[in-house]
């Protein structure tokens, strides 16, 4: 996609001193190889690969610190690397440098079971730690479909279908430990569940995409199974029917645990991939959970709001694997969508509105949409006011590429002008850049700006990302 | 109390040219008179009053950048004053310098039903604020007992009495309007529910003490008042019982909304001062909201708990007029504790420990209390770990006040040592600053003195709260 304006920057070659030390180190952890370059030179965004000039794969904090304080001596760019899930371009070396491989720092450092907290290195996936709390009674709720790390969700403040519920990493990250641009070793709080004490580095830390500091724990909330789940599949005659059923239940409190909309397109996409047999009409999806008499209850009432907005009956999953198939499939929603259109790329928007404002959004979307030369769909974590279009774009087509960059921008104007943000959990990266300015205004981006520079003053953390040049 | 180690510090007279300033632009909003400089130079805290130079009572969000930009010009030190309920120092004016009340600035600048947000201005009390939300169906539930003002809350961090069900400030606020040092006018975020948008400005300025910026309105979350409501007490034969009960109830997921823990003083002294016939023993004030079917659930499930840990019966107070009898005596503890001792002033520990290890605290502090020359009483907001001693000194013993110190430093050690922290919802202010090193370590201050430094270079905004010299 070499239309694309951006591009990767000239670059200087890495030092020798500094490939020698790093091959002394790391041995084979260290490469210089194109294909583990090619590897880590792209992620889930449309934009073309941007390869580092080597990667390094870290087992601990001091191969962090280690690599950390190299890449501060020798001016290099660095970029910490841990399941290449970004949707944003977060992982593209768009000024070289090197790439900090943590998917193998993927082990629990520490479960606490009667504080339902867990500590964990930043490359264990939210997969993987689920897993391994099996059997302990408790589960990490934060979901965005991807099996992302945890260490890249705290620095996306990723969420998806739970938050509803459940928060987002902003409100489930208890505190980090992170390597500072000096290699210093910071923890940026205690395992209490509240603190007053002094600055919030912890989110200072969540949401920074790399470019503050590297994080080498993780300490997260966990919540206990509840001792009831039941999903529920509603359909509805027209996108704007099912939004309304979303708006009047967040509005009214039901403590829904997951409430995630989709479009026919998606419907059909999905049913194609997963192997379903879902009505393709708009439809949303619904988890509770609580009580067996509180699940009812909340279901009954979710079901007579659904009805009083022409929703049809609910379609019942209650065993767990019939669940499990259905949300399989919510997660696969993406790749879902690629399929419908073989050797495509997929740009994804990704606006969040306050929830009164969602209907109106989603009717732009829709006009928006309605002369569009690709195929698309339509997911959404509706209950937070959060949605996707997944638009699936032909990578030898500029005239594609701009027509969905005009389509994003027309949406987050949108979404902008009803007090919403341009993203709502996939990041900025080097996707949108662009929208930062309009978002938040001169004086704000000045403030991070301040931040950026007392925290990296030299600039060698994930570089390019997240601020642009004022 | 002149034997306190924290003492007011030598400070340079106001330029005359900006009290002449001062004058014209806000006559008699501009105060040099000593009642006026007494009163808010003094806060709930155990510290001697240290007056600021003058006082200006601010309407508007321009006066606030006049003299934001005044202060900066003059170098002089600037701390923003709210409802003056602080217990820990955060108004006293330790360098002189000028004390803004925004206590006038109480309005609601907008209300957004249909998204339960709200944004007011900082002056606006959480009673205030609610008593205007009153018809509307909503509520916001942070409740640190005192009527502090929304701006004071958001500065500290604030909690309370609801935090373990709807979370803290830290939770609650969706974004804020910031003047920054250089008198620019920020607004930290829009107000979506979520946002991946770049850094967390919000989060950085919520618990920064005014040192950071102004704050001159703040939006958060409401809530639908729950259709049911039932509060009930609960006495136990020791403390050891009563937080043996809720660390089972809390590991179990029960979403209580509030549990509160009072010791047999706290309730001598409730029952002395609100006219109150309550059994005195420890106990446990629960409160749940839900659906009245849920609502009834959570309860039986709770004085289960409560009957296996040898709680008697649950004494229920379902009319609203009663609820409101049993929680006002609550948020009147600290009042009524201060009766226990006529012409007492009161320093209150603040610890806040991962649930599981509370039991050992609340024991330790009844050690290091069996021996101790002064009145106390405990209460605590122990579903989040966090509990209070509030001990009555008499202002003219230095001994007492040394022995009070010690103890909260025996105390804040057992916190840390079991990964806790010296302040859960209070702050740090003056009082708590020797504690911040041991918490946080070096490493860690020196990223909050970066930030601090980055933000208010000429360290004009509330100067020597928050951050110990290094």
């Amino acid at each position: 996609m070499g239309h694309m304006l951006i591009e990767q920057r000239l670059r200087k070659p890495l030092p020798p001193k500094m490939v020698s030390e790093f091959t002394e180190r790391f041995g084979t952890r260290f490469s210089l190889s194109l294909p583990v370059r090619e590897h880590h030179g792209r992620d889930e965004s449309p934009f073309p690969n941007m390869l580092p000039d080597a990667v390094v794969f870290a087992e601990s904090r001091d191969d962090v610190v280690f690599v950390v304080k190299a890449c501060s001596e020798y001016g290099v760019p660095l970029i910490p690397y841990g399941a290449g899930s970004s949707l944003e371009g977060h992982l593209l070396a768009i000024e070289g440098g090197i790439s900090l491989d943590v998917s193998a720092m993927n082990k629990i450092v520490s479960l606490n079971v009667e504080d339902l907290t867990v500590t964990v290195q930043p490359g264990i996936t939210r997969k993987q730690l689920n897993e391994q709390l099996r059997n302990t009674g408790l589960f990490f709720p934060i979901d965005p479909g991807a099996d992302a790390s945890i260490g890249g969700m705290a620095s996306t403040r990723a969420s998806g279908t739970n938050a509803v519920r459940y928060g987002t990493m902003r409100e489930n990250v208890l505190g980090l430990e992170v390597v500072t641009a000096q290699g210093k070793v910071v923890r940026t709080a205690r395992r209490a569940r509240k603190s007053s004490a002094g600055y919030d580095l912890t989110r200072i830390f969540v949401g920074s995409e790399g470019t503050l500091g590297v994080i080498t724990e993780v300490t997260v909330r966990l919540y206990p199974q509840p001792e009831a789940v039941s999903a529920a599949v509603c359909h509805f005659p027209s996108m704007q029917n099912a939004v309304a059923a979303v708006i009047q239940t967040i509005q009214m409190g039901i403590p829904i645990a997951r409430v995630e909309l989709m479009d026919s397109n998606a419907v059909k996409a999905s049913n194609a991939y997963s192997h379903l047999n879902l009505r393709e009409t708009p439809l949303l999806l619904f988890e509770f959970h609580g009580s067996a008499a509180g699940v009812q209850e909340q279901a009954e009432i979710v079901q007579e709001i659904a009805r009083e907005h022409d929703g049809m009956d609910f379609e019942w999953a209650n065993l767990p694997e019939e669940r499990s198939r259905l949300w399989t499939a919510r997660h696969n929603a993406y790749f879902a969508g690629l399929q419908l259109r073989p050797g495509c790329r997929a740009s994804t928007t990704d606006v969040c509105v306050p929830i009164s404002r969602l209907a109106e959004c989603i009717d732009r979307a829709g006009e928006l949409l309605a002369t569009a030369s690709f195929p698309y769909t339509i997911v959404g974590h509706v209950g937070d006011g959060n949605f996707h279009v997944l638009m699936l774009l032909d990578p030898e087509d500029s005239n594609e590429w701009q027509e969905s960059e005009k389509l994003n921008h027309a949406l987050v104007e949108m979404a902008l002008s009803v007090d919403g943000t341009c993203t709502g959990e996939h990041g900025i990266g080097l996707h949108k850049l662009g929208f930062m300015h309009e978002e938040h205004g001169e004086a704000a981006l000045e403030l991070m700006w301040a931040l950026k520079r007392a925290y990296d003053p030299s600039n060698i953390l994930n570089p390019g990302k997240v601020l642009p040049t004022l």
